[in-house]
């Protein structure tokens, strides 16, 4: 599937890599040539990781709504082609670049989209996962090192990055930043389920956990049952929360989401009522908490007004395309209601991704029963079908 | 000034309240009678307390900017003439309705707009001050128990009220949730500089304290330097704050601002840059908390990006009565700033009021200095000039 070569662009010895891994591999990679268009699966060259960079052999890979809309270039300003998508996978490290401590070849890890320098006012910060040098950014599409790309095409021509991890290839380039080495030598934890710690799950789980601290007997609602709408309801479950209310269009999604721990489910389309209304109702005037995660901003709208006046909190998990601006009146904030955005259910992935790795060991959380299809590799614009049309939770692309 | 009447209305001995107190009170109050319209003084009759209201004899009242707004009639739909406006005062309990406790004839109070049941979820709950029965709303314009008034013309012209509390009288009727019974024995505080407590200081000091949280050693930038933007600056001061920006389209604020602890001035209209860089510039990347005092979105969406990403805190303290929406983008919230509106400094009034009066006594606030002007009630219109003109923080009427 893959074979080492020395390539010609000055990566070889001379520039203080170890000698065995200082070589451009030639893999395949699933490239993507223009917005909806296809996945081609083409043989690509893979640079050597260089100072404080990672190369990880992926062994996994699955789709999210992320690489959804990127795919279809939903933001023009975002678009960059040929490029590699996705980034929720899990890897083996193949060799680091210069200066990289704690990972080693062989070392089980997950890419995160979100890194974590540990260096800058952020990431010195206890209160937030961002990162002001490699938090997430979809306009980036090269390295920070050097500004290049880590793949081109067999004849040179550079092909783009995304969201820092780019893991529809055999084999991609990370910032040492964007790693998480997970000890996955513990049942249940295995290289499969660990894919879903690099985005979904930990995404929607710590929504609940982090940004969110959802408490035993609060309410919840969550619009938008995907992967991450019930990883959402799997972290307000592990919390002890009393009611847990699904909302989606999809009545279905309620099958899978009763094992998630949703305690009600609202088709909107089925009210003659306004949602939040139902949701009021429902709630003495208001859940605890509501959670965005359909990436429509007048679900957003009922979201925000689902919640109880005086504490409510709504976190955002989705992703809004749009040009409008968020439909709140600045008057509304005096009722007490309260929007914040959820990057990364607001963990810090290095430091705090292990833990939370361990907790899925222990049962807290359960990894597997979000991986509703396995396809190998060539399969990926089925999966990509399947998720489009919301039938796969997670579907893992083997690699 | 005032004198004891029976009245014909049936609000006499007959329904159980105290012979003494069940009477009519003819005396003089601010009236207006149209947006925008000179306050004329009236004689006014004012009802006896019915079932949980009290009577309060107003010693000293003074103007805030939101009677600025409803003297206007800023927002049409709020409008109602002819009405006695005015929500910053200290008075002494007159009478007490039916089933009132811990309160009598001769307390010392202050009325609050932002009233307490004690009952309803809200007031249950630690999260909030918002109140479901006695909560500020500015459409409100007669009593709860009765959807009647208490105040009426010499002819019987019934006279709308106004935030729950309709100071601008020398005796107004209010629900005992809106009333708190200060402890005033102790000096420095007086019924003079107990007006303070009533509105502006609490709302800009319980702002930093209550809704922010202000930490020590953290920066602050507050837009709008009236009354209640230099409060938020003797909270952040108080509370150890290491930089407190002071913005201002008027200079001159920055000479009374310090003594309340600014540290740094910007007049954004000196500034060749936008206003957030300047301020980011200042403090590392952005300050840990800011304030929009100003009612202007545009100010608002400079106090949201002048904050430090992941952790940065907007408090909404002014008000907006616009159509326009937030300014803000969905998107923007991944950023980790969050907006919060704060009402009355999140003070719960009836049971954390008293604290804060405390500590005013002890100088942890000092109230005095925000009083700069002192007129008597009959110049009500000189002092709402005063405010508009921007050249008075606080002045007393004295009733
Ligand atoms: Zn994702
Ligand atoms: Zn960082
Ligand atoms: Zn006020
Ligand atoms: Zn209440």
């Amino acid at each position: 599937m893959e074979n080492y070569a020395h390539n010609g662009h000055g990566n070889g010895n001379s520039n203080g890599l170890h000698p065995k891994t200082g070589r451009v591999i030639t893999c395949k990679a699933a490239v993507v040539w223009g917005p909806g268009q296809p996945f081609v699966m083409e043989e690509v060259r893979v640079q050597p990781p260089q100072k404080m960079e990672v190369r990880i052999k992926i062994l996994y890979t699955s789709i999210c709504h992320t690489d959804l809309s990127a795919w279809k270039g939903e933001d023009e300003s975002q678009r960059a082609y040929p490029r590699i998508l996705g980034h929720e996978a899990s890897g083996v490290v193949e060799s680091v670049g210069e200066g990289v401590r704690n990972m080693e070849e062989g070392d089980y890890v997950v890419p995160i989209f979100n890194g974590e320098c540990g260096e800058c006012r952020c990431c010195k910060s206890e209160k937030t996962n961002i990162c002001s040098k490699y938090g997430v950014n979809p306009f980036k599409k090269v390295m920070v090192n050097d500004g290049n790309t880590r793949f081109s095409t067999k004849d040179g021509k550079p092909i783009f990055h995304f969201l820092n991890t780019s893991t529809f290839s055999n084999y991609t380039v990370v910032d040492s930043a964007c790693v998480v080495k997970i000890d996955s030598h513990l049942s249940p934890l295995t290289p499969k389920n660990m894919t879903l710690l690099s985005c979904g799950v930990s995404t929607g789980v710590g929504a609940a956990w982090n940004t969110a601290n959802v408490g035993s007997g609060s309410t919840v609602a969550i619009f938008g049952l995907g992967a991450v709408g019930l990883a959402v309801a799997e972290g307000a479950r592990a919390r002890g929360a009393s009611k847990i209310i699904g909302v989606d269009i999809n009545s279905t999604k309620f099958i899978k989401g009763q094992k998630m721990g949703l305690t009600h489910f609202i088709n909107p389309t089925d009210l003659d009522q306004p949602l939040h209304e139902r949701i009021r109702e429902m709630t003495e005037g208001g859940v605890d908490y509501s959670f965005e995660c359909a990436g429509n901003l007048d679900v957003l709208r009922e979201a925000f007004l689902s919640t109880h006046e005086g504490w409510g909190l709504t976190v955002v998990l989705g992703i809004h395309p749009t040009p409008r601006m968020l439909p709140l009146h600045p008057m509304e904030l005096f009722n007490g209601r309260t929007i914040v955005g959820s990057i990364f259910g607001g963990f810090k992935g290095k430091t705090q991704l292990p833990h939370f790795a361990k907790q899925c060991m222990t049962g807290v959380v359960d990894l597997d029963k979000f991986i509703t299809h396995e396809l190998p590799f060539d399969s990926i614009n089925d999966a990509f079908q399947l998720l489009v049309e919301g039938k796969s939770l997670r579907c893992l692309l083997h690699i």
